[in-house]
């Protein structure tokens, strides 16, 4: 199977997984079902879910041992989007190409619709045969000192000016923490050794920093329709990132560095995530 | 030891470990961690971990066992108190009788503040000794078919007619669902048989009612210095509750009779949490 075979393979895996866990749209409440779905069935590229199922993978672990987790993981990132997309934070209008779920639904249900999937995937997380160090490390990558600190550092430096230290911050909190999470999730449901997992922790953070760059890059030079949501809206924002701190060109550079670092972390052994990450 | 000792001295072993619990304000979002200290520093009643730790005592088993998981439950009811309160919600200023958090750190904050807090309970329950049943109960309670659901339902039903059944409903999910998980949680730490695991969660469902139909009365017949939040604002934002569907009389009728029914439900030998329920 080539690289890209695999990658839709696991993909088609954890969108019918997300469909069957997502709840039933129906009772007085239904509509916080429907935001849900909405947010969750728009077209991502499964990221977190396709790094932990392809460490599986390379461990010769069966995919169902994972599969629960790397929906949940993908609904955490689901809830951290429609949250940062609120008028009072990034303000964001349009979303993988759609209009944000606070467009849609209003912003006290956009709300409650990422309370929701948040705490659902908890609810996955505690009904699954993960250990709880997984849910314990899942936590914590979300949390105060991962994701969520990451966005209040982000949100706190808008036009204000930014060093390098404080960036990497904010970038391996915002989003290299579930990177790193996915991964070393990943080797205790394989029974990796001690180095391995710390290698594979690492990887997802020298990934994570590098994904977040380009996505900054991206901002700058794809168009709408590739990003599926509106160019320039970093400055217009008056962002602070790798762009107002670097410029574009020694942004590039330093992502590519970031990417190498990943793929010469990874345990050699590692071939499917090796080739999601050079992508 | 008077009911009132005992209430007291569980309270400030709860106060006392919430406070350990909260992370250092430091780094450079510390702003974060200052936020979650003022929401919970705020003067609670403390009631869901107090209703845990009494069952506790109630079974005679040692406190530490229960102890962060009912801080769990405490942080979890924080962040919804906070979410609520956002304009797009509720748009409550006052909170336990100070400004709410979006009023003092902004909306975008306080958003993330809840989402931390939220987080932070299931990294705390996934650290403590519960079993992951526990974290599955309290994760479905806060979740979409409880106080998520509950919480939509009472802003979509904001100037419509309500009738008892849906009404219901919102008082299960939005504020009884929690008191049922304390209670249920607290059963199974206890090691208590199937049956008094049924009856405490039970009683918690009819408190719960009970509860959420006294804080509507007091919103039309208490003052701002006792509620701690405006008088009459439900009826200023046009909110369905048991006033507008029964009037202050039948509902002082009614949340009377839940109140018997979470006693009588009560296993016999449970007399700390019946004192605490009675009041």
């Amino acid at each position: 199977m080539t690289a890209q075979t695999v990658a839709t393979t696991l993909r088609s895996l954890i969108n019918d997984r997300l469909k069957e866990l997502l709840p039933k749209r129906e009772g007085i409440h239904f509509l916080l079902f429907e935001g849900a779905h909405y947010s969750l069935t728009l077209p991502g590229k499964r990221l977190r879910p396709l790094f932990l199922l392809s460490v599986l993978k390379d461990y010769s672990i069966p995919l169902e041992k994972g599969l629960d987790i790397a929906c949940a993981l993908e609904m955490i990132h689901t809830y951290s989007l429609i949250h940062d997309d609120l008028p009072c934070m990034d303000d964001d209008d349009l979303r993988r190409g759609k209009p944000s779920l606070h467009k849609v639904y209003g912003e006290g249900q956009a709300v409650l619709v990422g309370d929701f999937l948040l705490t659902y995937a908890f609810e996955i997380l505690a009904s699954s045969d993960a250990p709880k160090e997984v849910i314990q490390i899942i936590a914590k990558a979300s949390g105060g000192h991962g994701m969520i600190g990451g966005q209040l550092v982000d949100i706190l430096f808008e036009g204000k000016e930014i060093d390098w230290n404080i960036l990497k911050f904010m970038y391996l909190g915002k989003t290299a923490a579930l990177f790193a999470a996915s991964l070393e999730c990943a080797a205790i449901i394989s029974g990796a050794i001690q180095d391995e997992r710390t290698a594979l922790k690492e990887a997802g953070e020298y990934f994570g920093i590098a994904f977040q760059m380009e996505d900054d890059i991206l901002n700058v030079t794809s168009d709408v329709e590739t990003l599926g949501k509106p160019i320039g809206s970093d400055k217009e924002k008056n962002k602070s990132n790798c762009i107002s701190l670097f410029g574009k060109d020694k942004s590039i550079e330093i992502a590519k560095e970031y990417k190498i670092r990943a793929l010469d972390a990874l345990p050699s052994h590692c071939q499917n995530i090796y080739n999601l990450i050079r992508g």
